[in-house]
């Protein structure tokens, strides 16, 4: 049989990540074909030749949620009926990993569903970045290689004097990432404990670790409503902070959220990648997008020629 | 073990209809709750025991049907994390069902692929009404009861005089089922042929059967834009027919289509049954929705109780 | 690993067609050991090395369909447990595929559970010509390449002057393979309605398209019985048609078919193709065996290679 | 949901093992029909209600074996398709459990193929009898009950007196079960001991334990052309032995064995059970034919039940 | 089929919390017999009829985890063999739900593994208690559910006087835990942070919420070797506490743990559950357990009558 | 994707033999890393890359059994969650294949389970030595690769003169391996029958062939206890033999066993191979141990190449 080649598709999601991977792997973008029809089915043709290929669909779930999945899940169904030898998932945001634990009786655990019907709809393995829980991985019967975004954003930090900073996570359960960008900055940490004890609203209780007078990176998973970011930022305003600069892996900002965190007082800079596309009309003058393709792609590649990719983080 | 009760839930897509039918079983109709996240992921909680009991989730796939795909498979899987006995998919109208075949290469065939779903997500077995294809059935691995809504038509125009009456279909692979018809209510039939021949253009060619002077029912599985309908009728009227009653099982009836349909000359009404929600700024006075939820409840409660279902049509 | 090299067996339903294309792919047909035992049960022996080869197993399932369909399901298990790379079935003929829907209650649904049988079996792929309806593509979980016999059906063809020659299907259902058939030959289309309307008794009751005058190819799928055909030939003549030409892609031709259809009046020529084998005792001068075997060759040829199957139908 | 009541459906291969079966259940024997199309494909139609029921299908396969094990799997996907609540696959002869070992390289291993066939059809669990090793019991993944025939065969040799008899195995791998007979029979046991060291020819080299002027009982499981048996007949013969009875379990009987047998010099009598059916052309006179059919029917009535099986054999 | 009785089996990891559980239920605990054969295998057998019976297998993973897993491994299989209605795994402990993420390249995922093979073996259905993670919930195929402790410690704690005590959490990912038990107990909650921030060390950086003066209860799942809580203990002794109660689910406590933690400075009593067997000879006279049999037997009921477990909690 | 290297890792049972295949091999062990926690649990890491390799993981089931097994468990999991190209275990002592039939009501079926469990655990072949019974090929729904010990204890013998010289199986059931032995060796064989007829006490009751004045090999599969063996030794010297040499795949040599069998009078050799790891404390002068590490080498090689393994024993 033949060498199988790197052959790339791309969801509706996020087309822009897709064509600036396949620019760094070299490889052109195969154009896939999107019908919706009356009754609001959807059905997808994938235009090249999947025979014996090594198949990469690239689709983060982003809203609409529910449309990009479907999408994703025909898209797997088509590569799969198309004979194709391995079918990877790029998937740089995993919406539904959130959905990790059953907290109320008979609810849905939507992150091993999808991870389900991933798998049911044909993918032999998975692509994906900075899941909120590390235990999320668990959920897939195929190999998933996980990438975090803290070189790129290390990399960033590295053009600004770090010697007074402190690297501060507005949630302990997320502190070890916190603290992994701090060793990579050479510099400190410090946490936001949430307090939930004793009552149904969370807000910020504590902070551990020492902040008045340094500057500061807040360093979250995601950013959706920005709501405890931004109680965060107003509480460090108070610490007698220097400046503030919010990062993240996964900019989703919500109806305003960039706006208003970024008018927060001391906020001189919102940093994140484009695991999720981030609309031109979104963009603040403090945002500064950090692309992961470079990842993504060097990934990719690995995985097709059977490099490790553990040895990329180290 | 216990003696395994009925519990019914409904997701967003048809609750009327899940109400309907709860009526007639004589059950309530138990509560969940849909959540949607601020990253556009939806969770589902039933809200009543689902344990060793016998559930049935009523959902139509209508528009918007990735929306109602993804919840329907979030209750399954939460009524199967909560123990269910059984679950049955009450799926009124299977949207996914118009994609039985694949007609170019490289296609999804979404079909297969939500009946692969369905059971990944936890359905024990199916209830449908009226696929568009019978080869639709053997894409499940579980059961499948596979009802039409024909007792309901042939119920509503016995109140007319039907001696000089043909039913006509506008498909000829559609044609079985008008003749059921015809045969319920002891008329003839009668078919258009949809000339693809030759071109790309699909338009009616012929009609077998006769047709002149005499009363017409067009019938059709679903509709939709209405396209082929309304052109059926404008070459019935050319024929000099009586008058003309378009019927359906599943009135999608998308924008603007039923006010089309109602308009055109020779139609006198427009009848339908309420396997898909019509909501009432569509209404026109010339539509007539039957409905299908007591032959739901009656199969429902056959699933049930082990009874034969298919001597429901006998 | 090793290069997979391509690695042909054959069961006992079609050996010359297997060698046949064994000859167009330049490789050897490998041997193959069928052992009855006196209880009747069967075992076989794949007499070549499977291991790590691109193993395909050809088998029609013609009559005796139960001990073709075993055998084919005992060489399967026999190249699974021999470790073989990868397992393609070549059925050429998918007897089975007729029993696709459910039209009567608690019947058995063969061409889905046979699907299944295959898959259990071992099978990875299937390469099959001609299906009885598009959907039965659906019933398998794994890839499907679905191949036609137009091609093969054409080229015979234009070795006549077809200016005023009309394709015709017996059966609305298959009209559109007539179409293409008729695109190729650069003529036109038409099809006769089977009345199945207000009676159980089935006959042709309209010819849709001109016929009077021309002459006529008349096309089906497969030719068991041959009792439409028959009718419809005796149509056609009654029709003052030219020169008639029968042609199918499966000519099983049942005991006293091809001489029943050859003796008919007007009938200059039964063509068929040989994806089931014609005993030279039921051969009769008028028929025409054109070999599925150039198509069947280039078929395995590109799934070994991995070069996409539709571009040979452009 | 209802209380699952036993529904039993009989293959064509041995309708009156499964009317006898029904008899001592005391329930009706409910019909099927199998058709067999023009190309030879078969369809079942179960044609009594089997929603909820606890449904057993009782075929042994014999000859034709193909014929019968697909017509099985047919019954299966019927049942199954027709919401039977539990499929109990009555297989009274499992004819594939002699192909239970790789003795050859890239032969298929019948006994474990049957057994998952069987499964993807849709058998919940299996009842057999008298399986040729033990050890085919583990290559089913459903719970499997394995009645054997020493109580009938036993039960009808205390006619005679037993004080002087041997029970002989013709071969030693068997000796476990002609022991069990002559405890129960409260005599002694020997073996023959089938030489088939030293070269390809199988043939009884040597008798452990004393024959000599007793009266004998030779047991096999199966007989089919009986080879084996006429020659440990002979053997017995000249060392001067009584009267010599041979039973079996499954009597297949192939062509002219049973006249072969029953000519021996010294044979007595031929005892079976009914597990298998015997056309009443090939009786002989000295044939005693015991029914298995109380045994079948009272493990019936125990897996319905939920009673130990285990405990009818102490 | 019959009503499916209520039959417990217990493995040899915790027998005497298997009679105290069938104490509360009413039912005998059924024998079964472990042997263990020359080679170092390991085979079950259950000594009482599971034919249609609701059959629970209790056994919590502890040392020998290996033994104790593949014991249950083999319970599970001859349950399912002997034809069991449903089995359920009751599983005190699961100490494998441990091994639940990815932190190092290439490394075994426990939590899934044997989560997976206890279905593979045939558990229906996990009855379990504390696990370590919420998430790990989502790595079994097979609903579970999911008790927690704090009745039990909730209930003993009340004996005394709460005014004045805060409950601890050694680790700030278990806080919720602790904050559920303080909310139950009418008072406050602290948690220490332990710092991991810039080095590989794990030690105690801080404390959030007030703790001098006051009585401390520290709470954790589990407590092995002990280290992390006696350092907690430690700082907090150097804070001026009151009286220390440390509390856990699942006592395991290795070598000398339990010596060492009740002879620190300050602590009045160690609370466990009786999740996990404490030999005799490890008792101290300042541990407590108390019994989880209670709750467990009432899970039990609840499963079997089909009742809610969620409403146990409220 | 990049051509598969071959990629071997050892468990802890016998890294000996792991070493010494890769030796033959000319490939590097690779480094793996097995920790146990203070719960007792187990975790793997493989300390190299292993994707897309065709990774060899060497384990046999020897004491402690289960310690072994689930340490194979989790290395099986640890190569299929790092996308390994392909995973075969190399099992050259499979202990649970004694546990391969139901001999008593509602025992565990070990045999069958644990090749459920290894394929569950990510195993996508098998190659094993000298199976208990040839039917636990079976067992496994992925093909397994198994090979005797004929080859390498011919090969030693040949340096005797065997032209006095009989092969003697201790068990009519594995008097075929006695057999192929003895045609290897040019010479003849003889078989004990084990009397378990008429009582439960198990002893040797005859001897079948020629055996008086001759020097005697005696062949079982593995020799634990050594029980059997040693009365067949005792019987063996009371019929006037010549030197007797004791031989055997399996050397397991439960506690005494080899001291034992080495000091019966007549023994002048005990032989087997180093499927199982031998302690240096137990060995014995009169012990010879042979390597089957250049068979197992072989074969793996072959299996990596795609070469026919069936050809290594012609």
């Amino acid at each position: 049989m033949r060498v199988h080649d790197i052959t790339v598709f791309s969801g509706s999601a996020h087309p822009e990540l897709a064509l600036e991977i396949c620019d760094h792997l070299g490889v052109p973008l195969r154009p896939s074909r999107l019908s919706r029809f009356a009754n609001d089915c959807l059905e997808v043709q994938l235009q090249a030749n999947c025979r014996e290929r090594d198949v990469f669909i690239i689709q983060p779930l982003v809203p609409p949620v529910q449309e990009h999945l479907v999408e994703l899940l025909l898209m797997l169904d088509a590569a799969r009926g198309a004979s194709a030898a391995r079918i990877t998932v790029v998937m740089p945001h995993f919406a539904y990993a959130r959905s990790d634990k059953k907290d109320a009786p008979r609810i849905s655990l939507g992150g091993r569903l999808v991870a389900d019907l991933l798998v049911a709809a044909g993918a032999d393995r998975v692509l994906c970045v900075t899941l909120h829980s590390p235990q999320v991985h668990g959920f897939f019967s195929v190999p998933v290689d996980h990438l975090h975004a803290l070189r790129e954003l290390a990399g960033y930090f590295t053009r600004y004097d770090m010697s007074n900073t402190v690297v501060v996570s507005p949630d302990l359960g997320n502190a070890k990432e916190a603290a992994a960008l701090a060793r990579r900055l050479g510099t400190t940490v410090a946490a936001a404990a949430k307090q939930r004890f004793g009552g149904d609203r969370v807000s910020i209780s504590a902070l551990i670790g020492d902040v008045a007078g340094r500057d500061v990176i807040v360093l979250d998973d995601e950013i959706a409503s920005g709501g405890t970011v931004a109680e965060l930022v107003q509480h460090l305003h108070k610490c007698k902070v220097g400046a503030i600069r919010v990062a993240c892996t996964h900019g989703l900002f919500s109806e305003g959220a960039l706006k208003r965190l970024s008018e927060l007082p001391g906020v001189e800079e919102i940093v994140c990648t484009n695991t999720v596309p981030i609309p031109s009309d979104k963009k603040v003058s403090r945002l500064r997008v950090l692309s992961i393709a470079p990842a993504l792609a060097e990934a990719i590649r690995r995985i097709h020629e059977g490099e490790s990719i553990s040895s990329m983080f180290t």
